[in-house]
């Protein structure tokens, strides 16, 4: 096999899991503009995320938000994707939503709050077991806006306690995913702000407990692929939440803002072995699209990290190793670049025609009519959204 | 008059506006968390906030958000607000939540919406003559979210023409105060990011418009004293909205994240005149109370700011010139530190007494029952808030 | 003209200036590495500049930095440039390197300080002349450490009064670039921090005074086009200095860090007219390179700030705006994202044979043995470097 | 004990660590500029450092930095230290200021380097043992600053490496404690940038190895209490580098940029018990005096240290966990803001006067003469610095 044959012979594995709530509504605290043909139902949500798979080949699979996409029969649920060519991914626990979660929920100073909370994490799990999803994904918005507010400490007892017991919920292939994040909803601490904090919940929980890196929950100048690279040595990096931005949780589409980032992340990677099957990262997106139209949005993400994958598999490592050895600071640097600099659409173009794809997803959506039928078909119930 | 009468005399003209909308819900993107009591008129939200005047003494206008507080008879609202011992303040323009506004108000491609955003603007002026308004605030929340997205010159003269055209609708006794924000909403460009560009703006327009800082609205590491500083010297400091944040836009407290910043900037506004009841600047709050009762947080609010007026009142400016101009780093340093750490609160007390306030308004309010009265009262009808 | 050879065309008259400094050994205060064959006079220096410019064709000038680049005789320095194919540039005025500016130079509050700091700056006029240079650049290290150290305001009087000392010295075609920066070395306030500091400035002394933009010196998260595009609407823009980072003013090579920051910084420029010659525009670099070989590391530098050009100069402006008065948000970055995703290399490797260059100025400096010849030829005598 | 003789006694056992380079000249990449008085000697700074011990009463131990501090008979040192009154404190190495060092020390793709810094720090176990000292402390400028230019994962594997050869040569009562930062040197990665990184690796490799926490070497927001609070849960705290800074690694005088955090740092810190002498936390100093002088510097610094204890120390705990219980943001918050507004420079006076120290350490020193003594006598010779 040729270099360039083993690089579209590892683009062709490659999955990038939706995530349902970027086909509903969106937008931020100032205003959420309401969009025609967005879904009202997950099986909607379903249906937009197979087109997304559809033309680009590459998302096989969508993510859950729970109560969000609540239905009464997970199975029936999994069929009906399986039907649109797609499968049910990872559950993400909501705990954010409730009005008793003013304060805080597994690490609310309330035992009652707690408790529910953790029981919406278990019962999670039980659907889990319907939808014979792999992974759990726990983001808490848990923290707090002021000084002395709440015990920093007796705060992270409690967080340690309610992982432990939805560790312990686990089913022997399932593992659970926690996501740290600097800050917002929480504006003084957030209970699990940083990968540091993740890493040590993950490390005394066990194997099953992994870390997972939302792109935009970052302080300023942070390195996130130094983190990438150094959870991937320690066995802890469990997935991703792609998507990008300029300022904080902007959560615009994974690669607009720093292409390059996004090369540098799928770098390390596949550098630290992340991008075998068998490495069981999660790669999905997760982000709002609060004006751009949603499913040519996903598209267009998907597209994006395809194509940073591609430039990474490109780099040349021999050279690039030998460069490092030599302390060839510039040499080194060029190796890099030049993977990075190369324009690997036509390749990717050529990729999508030997599977049977349109060579260009975005025209061919755009061509299908789709967006125009759901627009004229989804007519009344309610939207879905956020629901803040 | 000693040097403490100064003090006390000046602290006695204190005059800190009150937004109407802080005392309705808000939250993030994430959550909304109503709260018992909270107004559902713009007259029950004026109550609230001349409760906050009752108790500290320094908070004697409101400032209105059209369209949140629009009513039918505003010289009737200024009369109801009269009664209460307050009077209307700043009206605040809102061109950001109409669906019409998803690609900018005054900025937007499309000529209709900007005429649209403008109508919206002149009529606000209106509103202005008839509740005595002296002051439109014009915060715009228009920008882009991605590269390429729109005309980053061609948004700013769509900018220009608009703010020409209200500026020509001023009143002589009237002025326009243009805010400025990093981002949020928009996450590539605002049309409005930085003071610089307001200022430039201002600049051209004429006298009557003038900057208005938002603590909150700046890239990290920013030092708002010195732009304070710089506006005064230029006569186009126009006004606060005074909030604080660790992170981004937080909205929280002022004086809670950083209340060592919240006096130094209170020291550049005394230093430069700001403070005398003639240079017409406008203090005003501007705060989501998302976690705290929104009535006490706003007397909090009020004391924060009183507080640091009056160490900023306290400084020794003759000795701080003295070390200032002998190069002295730590002594000049120690004079301004002198004041910040004076524990103020006993002045302030007796200040209170002597105006016939209760020594501690936190108390006294607690203690009065409004609180339990609101709630009980305000059953039925649909809470205010921002109706993201 | 077709599109491609209007491209070309614009290319072939690209003019980057280089440093002086930048061939000279930097650091930070932890270590200054120093480098074999590093020159130890002036001349050396423009000899190593002109070294650039012969691989890559677009570097015909070098910018000075007065006293590093002190000579008895300018005219003669200027010929000895002449005669190596490049000419001098702008002239960097230094006034933080003498135990007297520990304070500030032209804010100092000690007058006599401000008088030799001013003096100084009127000499580089002088030097100006000598060499026939046609921009002043004015970095002020001036600040403040301590909150209360000195008077902010008192320092802004200061400062403006130098300037309009040293514009009124300036001869008919000359011209005062004054560049700001967020902070380092001084670290609460610095006297030109922003971007509308500098243009205030400029604004009140004349056609004459206009704003420098050097990529590091920012805010994290700051939109630097958006200023661009700002000062090249107000005609307040007068150059650059180009460099990159990932955290504060790292001075790393250009485009080292987000090339894509800097084709939208170059997109700006040319959509603002400023890549016009008419429009006078300065390009210099200004950057340190601490541990890569200086020749190679401008040439390199060259060639990201040409090949960011030439992505710009692709862009389909038509098409752009077309889908930017439609409101088509993902179609307006897909244009903008077309340019950026063109591997433009082959083309400007053709560029530079048609100009009688090697295809890869870095390969070709690689191979011609300078770099070995000055490590063996300037032994002894003392490396040039910033004398911190 | 009463509640107020609890927090006097408690004070009365402070202990802060101040390091012998903050006596010698520092600065910015820009400039250092030289006081007079400096020391010249290791034995000089030492006594520099006994005098800010004689008017603080709470500095009571000198920290080292090798080879800055390289002495032929440590013992000597130690005996002349304990001879005026202090006593040497931890040991610092200094892998980032040899010409080798340009690309790392222990991460150094070169086995050479690698080893030759290797060596150096056991040698400063050598020295521990001479001088007694029970702290290793560990700071690696090492980094990378262009993608590519070096492996992460293998630097990491280096690093690791080199600190189990550190570990195990360390006695039974000496401990390494692990810094992190941020960026500077490097620009785009730094091997050890966060604390979950340091934690990371000092969990492997024993209890002899903690981490410790530079104030100023962070990323913009960052939490730094929080990080507190869950390195003393975890019993992985082993030390502060206090300072300040506004921007980035400023090194300004702790208390000066941000008193509050400084307080919620130190409340954060007797909250977990970290104050208690039996923790073992270091709390040193590290700071640049670049624009004050030398010695009042650190006094200032101690007792803004002290200040900020203080008041930690007089939050009352009961009320803060009643009101955290019982959910009541504001009164939580206000229980906490009770304390840090508390004017203690009374009760700090007294306290000192208690001990039979001037009340007043500034003046006091001011008034010794000693820094003219110093200025006077120390005369020839060259002055101790960074030496970059």
């Amino acid at each position: 096999m040729t270099a360039s044959e083993a690089v579209t012979s590892a683009l062709r594995g490659q999955a990038i899991e939706l995530p349902s709530w970027a086909f509903g509504n969106s937008g931020t605290r100032f205003k959420v503009f309401p969009q025609a043909g967005v879904p009202r139902t997950p099986q909607e949500k379903i249906a937009d995320a197979a087109q997304v798979h559809r033309y680009t080949g590459i998302a096989p699979s969508v993510a859950l938000h729970i109560p969000w996409d609540t239905v009464d029969d997970y199975a029936q649920l999994a069929d009906y994707a399986r039907h649109l060519g797609v499968r049910l991914g990872t559950i993400n626990s909501n705990v954010f939503q409730d009005n008793d979660y003013k304060l805080g929920s597994v690490t609310n100073p309330d035992p009652r709050v707690r408790r529910k909370a953790l029981d919406h994490l278990l019962e999670c799990v039980d659907i889990m077991d319907a939808t014979g999803s792999r992974d759990l994904k726990l983001w808490f918005a848990d923290g707090t806006n002021y000084p002395g507010q709440d015990d920093i400490r007796a705060r992270q007892d409690r967080l340690a306690e309610a992982l432990a017991a939805v560790y312990e919920r686990l089913g022997p292939n399932q593992r659970m995913l926690l996501e740290y994040k600097l800050f917002e909803p929480a504006f003084y601490t957030t209970d699990v702000p940083d990968w540091g904090t993740a890493y040590a919940h993950c490390l005394k929980l066990g194997d099953k407990a992994q870390v997972v890196v939302d792109t935009g929950h970052h302080a300023p100048g942070t390195n996130i692929e130094f983190i990438v690279a150094f959870l991937l040595r320690e066995n802890k990096l469990g997935g991703f939440d792609f998507n990008s931005r300029f300022y904080a949780d902007d959560d615009l589409m994974v690669g607009a803002a720093d292409p390059f980032q996004l090369f540098r992340i799928m770098y390390e990677v596949v550098r630290g072995g992340g991008y075998a099957p068998e490495a069981g990262i999660a790669f999905m997106l997760d982000q709002c699209h609060n004006i751009e139209p949603k499913i040519p949005g996903q598209i267009r993400s998907v597209l994006n990290a395809q194509e940073a994958t591609a430039k990474a598999l490109l780099v040349d490592t021999e050279a690039l190793e030998q460069a490092q050895r030599a302390g060839d600071v510039l040499g080194a640097n060029a190796v890099l670049m030049d993977a990075y600099n190369t324009d690997v659409r036509p390749m990717l173009a050529q990729l999508r025609e030997q599977q049977g794809l349109d060579a260009d997803p975005m025209a061919a959506f755009a061509a299908s009519g789709y967006a125009e039928k759901i627009a004229a078909d989804r007519v009344g119930g309610e939207q879905a959204g956020w629901g803040a």
